[in-house]
């Protein structure tokens, strides 16, 4: 679906003000109504620009993804190296989570199991996909001895867990920056804490 | 507060039916009346087991800190070498996760921020004590040259990534037993995914 700047723009902050709103008050708890005060519109304003409420969240999670692909996937998928590969994915994912868009819609995308059917599908599919990259290349990685033999899954999905508990407990403008937090994440997972023998 | 063993097992019970519920259809859109039809009680029979709705989302997560500092915390807390200590802290929390309770009491305790005030302050002071005990573990670790110099607060929070986000991938019964996930998680966050060079 093409849309010119300002409709993105315009629906962007639909998305995050219903996220917001979702977030705090959970999504039952939520009416059209109220997220359509949050966004300055009247009820009827809200449904010129989307169908309905499930039909809101799907696309906030489908938001979450298109931002999550342009920004992380497809900037790294090509890199020949599959540890630079990795460590340069590990490093876009944890700044996508701390200043890519608000805390909210990563709380969406990840807490929310509200959907069904098709639209669970779909964006149960779209994770999946991240998943079976970074397996294989973890993968990629261990056949080219490239890092120790590990299994590709665990990596995997102790690369996602460090990454995306970050939104948990990070907060801007600590002492830490997000530049700091990526360095020493990858720096942990990719060279581990063994101490280094002295040569 | 001291129970007899029936009159836990009975409260128990309540707290993993309401934790189920909650996750289920959201706090906000979970009555007292639906809670006790999960427990087989009527609404004044579980109003003699708990105070409020709010009061049973903080008996959710106080009971899931108890059960997590009497299996995970208080097992390892007093062991000498720090490096084993988080070893063994890791691998007993992943089993946590994955069989000690509900997914949902996992959910209740790290997704729903839904509590205020005193309750709120009182669980983050809960959670915070083992993010404290972690850094800690992690500063006496690089202190005693045990494992290379790491900010002790990142690898706090990729441990707790590492482990947190088993419930949202892991399935009893799967390719992996939580046993080789927890080795696997330890082996990665510990070894690291560095080659070692031939000798």
């Amino acid at each position: 679906m093409r849309r010119t700047d300002d409709t993105t723009a315009k629906h962007r902050a639909i998305l995050e003000a219903a996220a917001r709103l979702i977030c705090k008050q959970g999504y039952e708890g939520t009416s059209i109504q109220e997220i359509a005060d949050a966004c300055g519109l009247t009820k009827a304003g809200l449904y010129h620009h989307i169908e309905s409420k499930e039909q809101l969240l799907v696309e906030i999670m489908n938001y979450g993804m298109d931002v999550f692909e342009e920004r992380v996937l497809s900037e790294v998928e090509h890199i020949p190296d599959p540890v630079e590969r990795l460590k340069a994915c590990m490093a876009r994912n944890i700044k996508l989570v701390t200043r890519g868009w608000s805390k909210e819609v990563t709380i969406i995308l990840h807490e929310h199991d509200t959907l069904t059917g098709k639209s669970q599908a779909h964006i149960n599919g779209r994770k999946k996909r991240y998943v079976r990259f970074l397996e294989s290349s973890f993968s990629e990685a261990v056949e080219r001895q490239l890092i120790r033999p590990v299994d590709p899954t665990v990596a995997a999905f102790a690369f996602l867990g460090m990454v995306l508990w970050i939104y948990k407990w990070f907060k801007p403008g600590g002492k830490r920056t997000d530049d700091e937090v990526a360095a020493g994440m990858v720096d942990l997972l990719f060279t581990g804490l063994q101490r280094v023998p002295p040569s």
